[in-house]
């Protein structure tokens, strides 16, 4: 399966749990998740860019990868959740990536970044 | 353009800029990143998760929704960023969201763990 | 010199640094934090949390434990900082601290938290 | 209660709910929270750092300034909860800021960090 795929199933998924979709809180995760607003699933991002730093760390000392991907996969899966809370997606996101050109495009953006920190 | 293209193609890039395959820290900000080490890359992972807070709460009160995802994709990308530096890709991620059996299965491992913490 | 002069006398050199005391930009690390606004110094809190985390997981792996105070250090003058701008200090903190009777009082309120959260 | 006898009263509570010192995980939250290990609080201060976010940018829409308090008080909180794991307590970072002698001296190590930076 693609991540395209994936992605977008996963969107119809989240988008579906909505509490104006009818998502049910007793029933679903991100249906409860939605339905508290948001800083119920901003903090689940502070937590889990945490999760991910922490299993990075780890795997810099032994630790597992795949450990790195499970935190990873969490901290993707709050963003979309945040991101339908807006009425956006992983579709904007990835646009946005692709927006840029590419990835010299990033990186023109990020050194300019730098560089304007610089010159001040 | 496919997410899936999208994705590929940026870790290609991303993987370009890897020390081990040449990348050059004076010309490329991902290799200056790659080439710093995990603390560069993953400190970038904490400040870009509070940007996409931030993004968020301004966007709650009238705050542009472009914002959230200019800093959703600063998130991925940085995280895409790490990945490659472990041997991993955003491609695992994605198969690892896939790997939960669409939502239904996230939700549940979700909802599992709630209830493990609940059991405690 | 005690807890106390040293957070006191912290908070009068932070709350010199206000734009509305004159603080300098172009002079005083504090001052541009505070003049370029909330964005700026949340954005620090958000990293230098990421930062201390870092250390904790090196310490864990036989780090300097200097590394965890120096980081730590970092995260709470940042978060003086943003104290100053909301018209609070550390004194408000350390009060609220206070305020919760003790580490039991503090406790008990984590724990009715937890039960909450396991009677929802 | 000057901020030094708090400190210094809340960390010794803390340490005295290590495991080392008898601390049992079934009655007290920092007990519990030593008991799991570094992961567990660790975690705490990346999600709570993004609280102090959430709510230093509600306060910039009108939200109450005590929200940005508690939530600073969680965070130092459950770092003097790390710190007593380390061997370490608040009194060294107090000393840490204090050994920077005082803001001038915080500020002059802030402003060579960016000046490094900018040298790059």
């Amino acid at each position: 399966m693609s991540s395209d795929d994936t992605l977008a199933r996963l969107t119809a998924v989240i988008d579906s749990r909505k509490p104006s979709a009818g998502g049910d809180p007793d029933k679903s995760y991100v249906a409860r998740l939605l339905h508290k607003g948001p800083d119920a699933f901003l903090k689940k991002i502070g937590e889990e860019a945490t999760e991910v730093v922490m299993a990075a760390k780890d795997a810099d000392h032994g630790g597992p990868r795949e450990k790195i991907v499970a935190e990873m996969a969490d901290l993707w899966f709050h963003g979309m959740v945040a991101l339908a809370h807006y009425g956006l997606s992983a579709a904007d996101v990835v646009a946005e990536l692709a927006r840029r050109e590419g990835l010299s495009g990033i990186e023109e953006k990020a050194l300019r970044k730098v560089r304007e920190r610089e010159a001040e």
